[in-house]
């Protein structure tokens, strides 16, 4: 397969949080001028030949009848092809890749990929999964999110001696990162002994074992590689990314250990970068619970099947640790605007591989950052980006 | 901008209907199978390396959680790359296009796109459109689709003394092409008297002058053009394709007598395909309503300005009229499963430019067939896509 790597010559995102004083447009409006006011030589907006919109929820909130349509007059681009791109919780990692690809095709320039998300303006008193499940003859089954990922921590427990401190360490390490991340919706340390206390959800998921429902938007700016020093000196690279489905239903799981589309989406981001994952510097990975956090970690090749919670435990994940893993807070202080979710985590390797992370800044040795999601029904789906300072 | 033309090597659909007796992964079994059947030289489906699914009203019959990605399970792919892409009515053309970049990029190789919907099996007692705008600030204020379209018919009517009977003359040509087309909802023929006799739904808009909500699925193969001989002695290849933007809110319209992002996307697309308007020997156009197709044919530029209404009534655009429209009975009578629509358009392009669409095959001259959507809110974009049997 050629390759010829684009480049991320922008990228932004507004503080996450409980958003209601700002509509889905002002929140994309935000995280666009980040994006824009990012390039390091200015930019003029009328570039931008192409918009890939990341929205999960759209008809929940009521955007679904408009594609994202709505996003270029927001930006002042009314006119700009747009494309809205949704793939469950990766929807961010997938739409940039999809935006990688148009510029990669020659048919897009200059590509703006934006993610946005109302999770909090409920529009009705309906639940937000209960709607989006609506008349489905099997999700309508009581499945909410941390029923689907519970049987994972249960059985990882059960095979690998993984305890509830080791799920806590995860909760403890992305919440200290989220303190210093100011784009994070939360911002508090939490303690092992605070996690373990919280309240159950389901079990042996407790409160903070799981990640908030987070209002938010994220921005990136990419070209080919040969415009991008009209950009900037110091641009990063797509090397490489991989996509993987599995069978959607929890019964249809071939391991309740691992998430066998994590396993395929970085083998063909691995292989598409020509790096193994001892190349990695740095990961943000999806830690929609602290278990998935766990499972990610095996499955993306950074530890051993079954270490991931002895590794958590042990340290090995923190900014100074082997492998640093969620330095922006992760789902779980970070928060989890679906669609702006991967844009925003994409945003955070970046600034790491730039330098630009300040205290939450990690060693950077080989050049590479790894972003990660899983989603649809649990683990339906995962695509991994794999960004470079090297050029090829 | 370069562009290897990619090929199209299968295609096919479902016939269209209320379709309560199958799954949206049934229906998209169904369309897959078609698509694959028709590979001239046989088909391996394990050759597929990515699937862009188009699907637009994903929560509301619960699909929305998923990503599409239920349907490489559903159809014997699991593991396979699969992304959902929506843009409102052109969600089918739009998947399509980016089917097409996927491959241009080098990074995919043999791709399919396929698009499914379900209208009629609605989950709630909610209306279709009074669900997808639920809790939008400026969408819940009634705007049903005809009364999104009616103004251009009443403006039109003013400015160019367009009448009803013009209109009435598009529903019954797309009827007459329904009748020979076997995959159509509607398979019956109407006359003038009983368009303008049809009760009233927005003036002046009668019902038959209003496309029907239909379930369906179609599915086509791509790949790279050195690739095509290995499935195909006919492939058919993307000449181009546009996508434009224009401000979604009624309010917002500059013109109430033609459609802009039209205008803009087949701008983009013949531009890119190296062709005009006079090189297109058959169209599939978005006739949502009658009016629609009458500010089709004259932003695409097959009629000038203000002529569209006379020249429907005068036949130019039936079957072997000067520019052929909507062979496939278009939406009014094949109908309009929204994800599926812009799928099954393409295919009838297919079918046509080789030659096989039986009693509905339109004289191909130049070797090029235009595809075409409008919607978001009405208007607020617009997707062509050309097909051609020239390879360069």
């Amino acid at each position: 397969m050629s390759w010829n790597r684009v480049a991320v010559v922008g990228a932004g995102l507004i503080h996450m949080g409980e958003l209601f004083d700002q509509s889905y447009e002002q929140m994309a409006r935000g995280a666009f001028d980040a994006a824009v006011d990012s390039v390091d030589h200015g930019f003029d907006p009328t570039a931008i030949d192409a918009v890939f919109v990341a929205t999960q929820r759209g008809t929940l909130w009521g955007q679904e009848g408009i594609g994202g349509n709505t996003i270029p007059s927001a930006i002042g681009l009314a006119g700009v092809a747009c494309t809205r791109v949704e793939n469950a919780c990766p929807t961010g990692s997938d739409a940039f890749r999809v935006g990688c690809m148009a510029v990669a095709s020659g048919v897009h320039d200059v590509v703006l990929v934006i993610g946005v998300e109302k999770m909090r303006d409920k529009s009705s008193d309906e639940g937000l999964l209960a709607r989006a499940a609506a008349g489905h003859p099997v999700y309508t089954r009581g499945e909410s999110a941390p029923v689907l990922f519970a049987p994972f921590a249960t059985r990882h427990m059960h095979e690998f001696g993984t305890t509830r401190e080791m799920l806590a360490s995860v909760a403890v390490k992305n919440h200290h990162n989220g303190v210093l991340d100011p784009y994070a919706h939360f911002r508090n340390e939490v303690t092992i002994e605070q996690v373990l206390a919280a309240p159950p959800v389901c079990s042996p998921l407790h409160l903070l074992d799981c990640c908030p429902q987070t209002d938010g938007a994220a921005a990136i700016i990419i070209t080919a590689p040969e415009r991008a020093a009209d950009f900037t000196d110091r641009p990063v690279f797509v090397a490489g990314f991989g996509v993987a489905t599995d069978h959607p239903y929890l019964h249809e799981k071939s391991t309740y250990v691992g998430l066998p589309a994590t396993v395929e989406a970085s083998r063909r981001a691995y292989e598409m970068a020509g790096i193994s994952p001892a190349d990695v510097d740095v990961a943000e990975v999806h830690d929609c619970f602290t278990i998935t956090e766990i499972l990610d970690i095996e499955d993306l090749g950074f530890v051993e099947k079954g270490r991931g919670g002895v590794a958590s435990l042990e340290g090995e994940t923190v900014l100074d640790g082997r492998i640093p893993v969620n330095p922006s807070g992760g789902l779980l202080a970070k928060g989890h605007p679906i669609g702006a979710t991967g844009i925003a985590q994409l945003t955070e390797c970046w600034w790491q591989l730039r330098g630009q992370a300040d205290e939450r800044q990690v060693a950077i040795r080989n050049g590479f950052a790894l972003q990660h999601n899983v989603g649809g029904r649990g683990s339906g789906v995962s695509v991994v980006n794999i960004l470079t300072t090297n050029a090829s």
